[in-house]
């Protein structure tokens, strides 16, 4: 059988320096444990456009379709701000979401013990926090035509985009959800604006059709999204499995992601539907941005990164063992107090570089 | 001269019960400090469904648009979840703030020295925190049209919502935002997604024009709405006055208003343009919701609806030093340690009723 296909798409900023810290894991798993992935590399983002003037190139795109999954680091910059908006470095990264159809993008917002204190939140409110949002990702007003700036009658101009979801788009990532919750403490909340949206009602019934169709036994809520927001910051660890939309869940997993308090921990997955071979379609990348502040000097933090990589051998390549003893690798170093800049509190600690990281990660596999 | 007219629209579940507790300090302002108001009151929300088989009658709607303000309580409950969409207690809310063209919706979030620890952010991170957002509030997606949900043609169903802005629409809320900068620490950070959708390109573009044009001496800055939510969590005091959009900001205000930890304590003011008299169009109402819960059990906190009076005092009737003078009480109040029960912590204090509080706000004055 082929070896599994990864395409690295290390993009902007720390992408490149926290990727290069993945190949290194990458490789360590092909020597010692016999797994070994055929890897590619590529430009996504503003290094795409300044090779290509796009942020991305469409060999780029049918190279990801055909890889059994996309390793993608980070994107944007303020050297592209002043970029049309149909080339920015987003589009590139929104380009892949789209068609490769990833409708569900797995965010866990997970409170590492050693880290709890680096929360802005009390230790005794984010202490074992463990949820995972799930965010539809292909859809809703990120994509809905029309969209547009136009003229309007009296020399001013308007802005319009639109949220547009359909009974199967709701349906597919609910289901998601719901797969998730069962592996999980069975408890899925449904996050939208159904009190002033229509798309929220039909979010809010279609949610509640897959439930009482197919998924009976898991725990169902719903909450309109501004008081998710509050009930995230106010006792975030009632959640267990939280689903909503694309707009939504850009907003509600961002804070939070904020609540663990170390952004540079995070992961994320984006999942598709099942390829010919059973995998489904997949791109992992870090929470985090591109970081144009702290780029090329050794900073960035790469275990968001390394844990990308460990959902993608999860959830792309059946090997949650492996997954897991890469994250326990990470824990063993954070407990061990080895700690990149963004990680430094008051309590101290190893202080390293990026590649630092990577070696003590490596050390501890 | 007449005296300045205001309607109280009570509403639903703890609505009636605080909007009780500001009659009686409205008298006092009557007594005492010569400030009479000719006070009217109707129904809003499912007590006016209950009434009248809509949310607001058109009579009440009438009798808004002619006095210099509105007091609102709150509107909703779960006996009203059944109701069909045009009809829902939320729609005569919606509907008051469309008609009287209310755009700019002020909401502060400021933590109270005394109720610090019961944010469940950490002390050294609240502590002080004075923000005030600006959230449009009379259209973008809230309002846009076409909206709906519809039949497709595979048998399924979708729902739509339309984000449309308007150059004039965002450049009278930058107005807002920076006038309040001016009176306060001059800094407004605007939010949006220009970096996914258009109306925010065209958002950061106007409020960009109206700052160069208008309010060069303000200081500007720009931030993704995902980014804003991170921040607000992350380090709140970093921000003096937000100006974001309808829906963006529904979110990023109850998120700010949760950091404070006192969700009982926040008033809010939503102002339109000036009437004939000057004075501008206003409705004042608490940031919390209905609270069914605890509805008409004595346990409300009266404090975010007093301290909305106070708004309306200070916004709409040139009242600043009696806005002040109420705003005092309640803070010796709270050093005092008198206490409803949301505000009852570890430490203790001195438990009240909604009356109670009303008493010691009376009696601080
Ligand atoms: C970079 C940007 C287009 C993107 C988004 O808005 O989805 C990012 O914020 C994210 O959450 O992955
Ligand atoms: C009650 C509801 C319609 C309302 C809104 O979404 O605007 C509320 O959440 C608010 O923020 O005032």
């Amino acid at each position: 059988m082929a070896n599994p296909s990864l395409l690295i798409l290390a993009g902007d900023g720390i992408g490149p320096e926290v990727m290069a810290e993945v190949k290194r894991i990458i490789g360590w798993f092909g020597e010692k444990r016999g797994v070994t992935f055929d890897v590619s590399e590529d430009l996504v983002g503003g290094a795409a456009y300044d090779a290509h003037g796009k942020p991305l190139a469409d060999e780029t795109m049918a190279k990801a379709q055909e890889v059994d999954a996309v390793l993608l680091g980070a994107v944007g910059g303020p050297k592209y701000d002043v970029l049309d908006f149909s080339v920015k470095p987003e589009r590139g990264l929104l380009r892949l979401r789209k068609e490769m159809d990833l409708y569900a993008n797995l965010r866990p917002a997970q409170c590492f013990d050693a880290l709890a204190d680096f929360s802005s939140l009390k230790r005794e409110i984010v202490a074992g926090l463990d949820i995972m949002i799930v965010r539809e990702l292909t859809s809703g007003v990120y994509f809905g035509e029309p969209r547009g700036i136009f003229p309007d009658n009296e020399g001013g101009r308007f802005g319009v985009n639109t949220q547009r979801y359909t009974t199967e788009e709701i349906r597919r990532v609910a289901r998601s959800a719901f797969e998730l919750a069962r592996r999980r403490n069975n408890r899925v909340c449904s996050m939208e604006k159904a009190n002033v949206m229509e798309s929220g009602i039909l979010w809010r019934e279609e949610v509640q059709w897959v439930h009482d169709n197919e998924y009976p036994d898991v725990e169902l809520s719903h909450m309109y999204a501004d008081n998710g927001a509050m009930q995230l910051v106010r006792w975030p660890r009632q959640f267990d499995v939280i689903v909503t939309d694309n707009l939504f869940g850009d907003i509600l997993s961002d804070c939070a992601a904020m609540l663990t308090g170390s952004l540079g921990m995070l992961p994320s997955a984006s999942l598709g539907a099942p390829m010919a071979n059973g995998r489904p379609k997949a791109l992992y990348e870090p929470v985090h941005g591109s970081a144009p502040d702290i780029a090329g000097q050794g900073k960035a933090n790469p275990i968001a990164c390394i844990l990308s990589f460990a959902m993608a051998l999860r959830y792309s390549f059946d090997m949650g063992e492996e997954a897991t003893r890469l994250e326990k690798a990470v824990e063993t170093v954070l407990a061990d107090g080895v700690r990149t800049a963004d990680l430094m509190g008051p309590e101290g600690g190893t202080p390293v570089s990026t590649s630092g990281m990577g070696d003590a990660v490596l050390a501890a596999l």
